[in-house]
């Protein structure tokens, strides 16, 4: 069967800590083909990591890292003013980590997703960007770069000749730059999973999306981001699941086009 | 030129953190053949660790990983009950932050040597010394596992078919049974520098040691260990490597009679 | 009302961290008459630390400090080998921050309970037993040290004259010395709830506890120690509460006799 | 004798933290009158905070709370963006800690000084600078609070009816506004000894200083600050106690004028 569309659909996961329970992991890694992975920075530890690896493989999801900044009570979301070397270095440190937590099980690591604060700041901050793809090409060059569709992280991760995968969200608004509404701003949630899914739909086979202002705008849509909390997460992963399927998109692990 | 005896000289480093600087890495590097670098628990930051590795390759010393308790206030030194899976999983992730800057500056992890309280219980525990080894074993096969001369961590290597290095003292006594005499006691520490020099060219040509009863012990010395600190380690490491250099014993990164 | 017979209920609390959530705290207050908050060392940040705190104020239950040993992802229940001075300060430390905040709430701290594996070696340790008991005379000399009935921490802190809460268990057996039976063996836990309530019953009323070997052993029940995790925690505190009123046992925080 | 000006003299101490020693703090310690004592989350552990305390109190040195932002490896240096709320309760929590060390002590705690980038956040932004001196005024409202001279955290103090000290620095240039000569620009540090210790006196006497561009700017001086750190801090402390005696301005721990 020939698939002109396909999608990868990724999760964050690996979130709990010690004694701390955090995310459905088993239940929605079924729905997923991606699984990003924190690595103890802003969430997770090591038994967590353990386990979250062996679950990924055993579901035979795709592994992420998913490094974050050094902040675990504020969960990696307060951004902090590091330098370029420091994000670099705790890119590398993290990537490490589970990375060899991969390899233990058998496993290969198929893709880095920098969390919450740095995330945003690599979308948006060049000298960063290149920090974290530095990082990535240095010690798992054949992982692909997931950053935000459109943004500085992707553009540093293409010059360095990562691969390279454009993230967008199911559930968020976007402006006319193309950049995601900010989240204090009333409109910057599409909280109807009906226009939510649509939206994906859109975005997968026009690569277009149609922003707050009425304008559309051009967007490559490699990567849903899927958010494992909430109390409508299953539902709603069951429900965009069924519809890419209906619709004839093909979900699956990114893989690079010359791949 | 044949040498009929070798022996590596190992010493830990990057044991700074932050704004505080630690050990006399750069000065101590040229005489030793291996760097046992601190992965982040008991010591060292993702920026020390990615210098020290950068100075390790430069002066073309081996590199190992350094794992230790998670316990920065102590230093590693204090023992935690911890679980032979939660001993695994800390050096699994350790040993591979740690191999990820090596891999970054293109060199090879050559050995990992536990740190501080988890090396002494890995000494003497022999559960918590097989889950050291199976760290090793499914993340660095090919690495070597650094332990105290005649130990239970030995053993959790060899059988498991990792190479491994028994650890030497210079300036410490050893009991009757081969182990070391505790810090406690009175007459643990060797502190004359001939004595302790003339100790190890024993443990490396004889292949035994004088314990404090008078009697002698059958011992391997494939690597001793040199402290980086203290008034007198440079005088002291100097002094060695003019002393095993006049014995006819050569220094060098251990390499399994194998390779 | 005259009541002949009181005891105290007490219950860990204030134990999530960040982003996670740990604790039936809002549910479990209602039947507790001390709360035992966590102070950021096994558990609990400032946020709730003060959220914890405020709860406690606003619903009159006792507010103690909850001291644990430096260990977020052991939950600090692993012993680790800390030195009196060192258990000393890291007793004044936690008290200290959570004393600020029960006092920034106008409140007063009651008493100091240590938690986990700082509880159970403080209960056998005379040494460690009396530095903790030093660090409550030192910063809050007017409150109550809790600790397992009957053990060296409790007589430590008879010795400074503080005054000093017995602690017994309801789901807990105890052995013929009255010590309770170890976690490991099969018969350590009460599970029927009716059997658990009997025992606390009997030993606030008679001083007394039937150790498994069968023979009577002397007790002292200053306060019962409440869970607030597992499925039953809720059902189980409304039911002794239930049981100790019909008892004529008056449950209020711990009043040393000379108050 | 009549002393018609005064001014205090503050340092930075208690930054050594588990293995690793950082600054002179016992040589410093004669030459200021107030120490800012770290409180464990940019710097600073327990048991380093209680030998800072006990000290100061021994020199007869003023106390005061040092709390930064939880990060260690950054040294508390890195601007994190914290809430209000977060910054509050950071600030209860290390204050109460140290306070804790104080009375334990049989001290008295002096003011509270933050630190690094908590300090240059409070300086500029009202709302942290609120949230901090809430934290004073509801936990030790007797403290006085230091802050930049003129700044947004003076003015918060002020407000709450806390005694408040205005800080200026020697080795520091101003701008035509009061404000600190940002760090990157060149003229930022006045590196003579003499010129610094000049300006010094010049803000104490008149309450004045001469900006880069020339102008003179009004300032207040309450208390000074001196860095530990530094190949010449000793000799430019011993120089600068020297010449406020000389110039006939006392030196003691700031003490508000309705004391």
């Amino acid at each position: 069967m020939n698939h002109p569309y396909t999608v990868d659909l990724n999760c964050d996961m690996g979130e709990s800590f010690g004694a701390y329970s955090l995310g459905p992991d088993e239940a929605i890694l079924p729905f997923v083909t991606s699984a990003n992975i924190a690595c103890g920075y802003h969430a997770g530890d090591p038994a967590v990591m353990r386990r979250t690896v062996r679950r990924a493989l055993h579901q035979q999801v795709a592994i992420g890292a998913h490094p974050g900044l050094p902040d675990l009570v504020g969960f990696g979301r307060r951004e902090m003013a590091v330098s370029a070397e420091e994000a670099y270095d705790m890119t590398v440190y993290q990537l490490g980590a589970l990375a060899a937590f991969v390899r233990a099980e058998g496993g290969v690591l198929h893709h880095v997703k920098p969390h919450g604060a740095l995330y945003n700041m690599a979308a948006v901050n060049p000298i960063l960007a290149e920090a974290l793809a530095e990082a990535v090409y240095r010690v798992q060059p054949e992982a692909c770069l997931y950053g935000l569709a459109g943004s500085a992280l992707i553009e540093a991760g293409r010059k360095l000749g990562l691969a390279t995968a454009h993230e967008v969200f199911a559930d968020r608004t976007y402006q006319p730059n193309g950049t995601l509404t900010p989240r204090r701003q009333p409109d910057a949630l599409l909280t109807d999973p009906a226009a939510a899914i649509a939206q994906v739909v859109r975005m997968v086979k026009e690569g277009r999306v149609r922003a707050q202002s009425g304008t559309d705008v051009t967007i490559q849509a490699d990567t849903i981001c899927l958010h494992g909390d909430g109390a409508h997460a299953l539902e709603f992963a069951r429900l965009i699941r069924a519809t890419l399927a209906q619709e004839g998109i093909e979900v699956r692990p990114y893989q690079p086009a010359t791949a």
